[in-house]
């Protein structure tokens, strides 16, 4: 018995540390992800070592990302990629090419070969819609054309960035010796998200009363949780990571009729489980990776990279709504928060990324995160201005 | 990446395997959890051997155990108590007294040294009540007097078998060897679940408003999770059981004004890790030992007189509503369900149980919860015929 006290201590630390530290972020005015890693690098090995990566840590830290990209999935309306409109497809679209494109070039100019500069720009494509979501919300701006497009795009965005992902895993698994063999890997990976999503989401669509049948309670929760671990499994045998599999359950999900029910229920799963991942993302992080300039250098032109780029690109994509407006509708891109580390600990885990490499990306999701609110508000501001003058005229 | 994968494999079977048998359970009129006890039984190494016990799962059926704990202790209001009744309060303190003295009894004439024996005869003593609420439900039966009884007495009998649990539980950690020793243990063990109660229920009645303060979302979830874990761990440290900080936690959180909420966001919490409590106890059961015609005997031996000591306690304790009132109040009583498997499990955990006598009391808790339905339908169908002959005379 003595094995099962030590885990309780230890979820217990875990899970109030992420606690304290995403109640002390939010009330800094900073996103809670942030304040739940920092938590775990404090209590790391590299700072206080009271908490150390261990296989049951690790595999709740697994099953919270699973969960959190489950509900991605769920909150991703496939009937709103219809009427989502040309501009946000725009914005999606070269929000993911030029920041993809932008990332590999650096990082290939850094020394690595063009399958790991392709990983690590993958970490550089996936907008977490959720903070410029929260900031469009305080200055009640959600009504807005900006707050549109930003949240249509978020959808493409999503899609793309899951898609681009796994064929760069699937590249990194195979090995680049042979592009015939390459060439195979990768459509498999595409067939594999292609099917699924297409199938998997018309039968959710025309059958969802299924969900309803068994008499067990909370039959409907225990299907989608049954299909998310079962796609999140199967995905890693194509090659592909867990989260993708994850993401497409929650793709099928979110076409039931039990959609907002299943949303409301996997809040508290989340609430338990998430944590677990991002504190763990902190206690994998070498906080002395930052004691040297190189790694510091290193950060801050990522940082820049992943922000230019991303600008650039849905800036290009919004160009139609003018140039105030599509400024703004850029910096609400730039955030990866959230999604950005699940790249970095995805690398990690499958040994491409080195500890270096693993510190600064997880560090440049968090500074984009961080800098997004001050500057995103700014140019709503300026944007809210610009509409105003034009009534006036 | 392969660890991982493993993992999701391994939950994924588990999961589907235990809402599997849940439903199939169901649908034969059994309850959920002789299901799920089943299939584990099924998948573990004594038939299939598709599943084995591993830190991972064994981490996750712990932490399934303490939520269902603490779930229990969520739903037993305190309140009730003061309006259960004298015959309520009977029922509850004879319907464990007369089945842990003769549990005790018979455990000790099969051969178990005395303080083996009382933690066998803890297994018989604690009620399922939520077998006997859905026959009284379904039968629309929850308003008469002995449905009344039946789950106030449940309240009383839930408390009583947690305090004996943790006094069984310190007297095997501590050794029986010194008297003075034993009471100085058990002392702290009760003096820690009155103190913690008494203190805790006091705080959470006044200061529930303390649950909103925190700006993170579901912060109300949030703490009262942190207290379960903490108090579990904590109660672990005065060589109580893991479950019993846990059932504590969950009596503070029901003292709260967020109680119901509370309720609610557990539930998607419970579908997901109590099958993985359950899956591992049947895991765990060796179904071999079931060759034995010895086993056999002492299986049906410990069914029929955890059937009879709680009947005939609870029975006494009732006799004040007439003689088929108080059978059926008896009856109603007597499922021991996910307690007594609880039991057991934490047994064989600390090495207490060898693998016959664990089998023995998983397969006497689950029969107790097959045989009451029935029986306890055609009580209360002479009890209604009682009435409505008392009515026409």
């Amino acid at each position: 018995m003595h094995g099962a006290a030590d885990i309780l201590l230890s979820l217990f630390v875990v899970f109030v540390a992420a606690r304290i530290g995403d109640e002390l972020a939010q009330r800094m005015h900073l996103p809670g992800v942030v304040g739940e890693i920092v938590a775990g690098a404090l209590l790391g090995p590299s700072l206080l070592s009271w908490v150390h990566p261990g296989v049951v840590l690790d595999a709740l830290a697994e099953v919270g990302v699973v969960f959190l990209l489950f509900a991605v999935g769920l909150e991703t309306r496939l009937a709103d990629l219809k009427r989502i409109g040309v501009t946000a497809l725009m914005v999606g679209t070269l929000g993911v090419i030029v920041p993809f494109g932008g990332a590999s070039l650096w990082a290939h100019l850094e020394g690595f070969a063009w399958n790991k500069s392709m990983f690590i720009a993958a970490a550089f494509v996936a907008t977490s819609a959720g903070i410029t979501a929260r900031v469009l919300q305080e200055m009640h701006a959600l009504q807005r054309r900006e707050a549109h497009v930003i949240l249509g795009a978020a959808v493409i965005d999503d899609i793309l960035a899951m898609l681009l992902l796994g064929i760069v895993v699937s590249m990194q698994e195979s090995g680049v010796a042979d592009p015939a063999h390459l060439l195979v890997v990768v459509v498999e990976a595409v067939g594999f998200v292609l099917a699924v999503g297409w199938f998997g989401t018309r039968v959710a669509r025309k059958r969802s009363s299924w969900l309803q049948r068994p008499r067990m309670t909370m039959s409907e929760l225990s299907i989608v949780l049954a299909l998310c671990l079962g796609l999140a499994w199967l995905s890693t045998r194509f090659g592909l990571a867990a989260i993708i599999g994850a993401f497409l359950a929650g793709l099928i999900a979110s076409e039931t009729d039990q959609r907002e029910q299943l949303e409301h229920q996997m809040k508290p799963l989340l609430t338990l489980l998430t944590p677990f991942f991002f504190v763990m993302t902190g206690v994998k992080l070498d906080v002395n990776v930052f004691m040297h300039a190189d790694a510091l250098l290193m950060l801050a032109l990522a940082t820049l990279i992943a922000v230019l780029t991303k600008l650039v690109g849905a800036y290009l994509g919004a160009l139609k709504l003018g140039h105030r407006s599509a400024l703004a509708v850029g910096m609400g891109m730039v955030p990866r928060g959230e999604v950005g580390v699940v790249v970095a600990s995805l690398g990690l885990a499958a040994g491409v990324f080195t500890p270096e490499v693993y510190a600064v990306i997880v560090a440049m999701s968090l500074l984009t995160s961080i800098l997004t609110p001050p500057l995103l508000g700014w140019l709503l501001r300026r944007a809210q201005r610009d509409d105003i003058d034009q009534r006036a005229a």
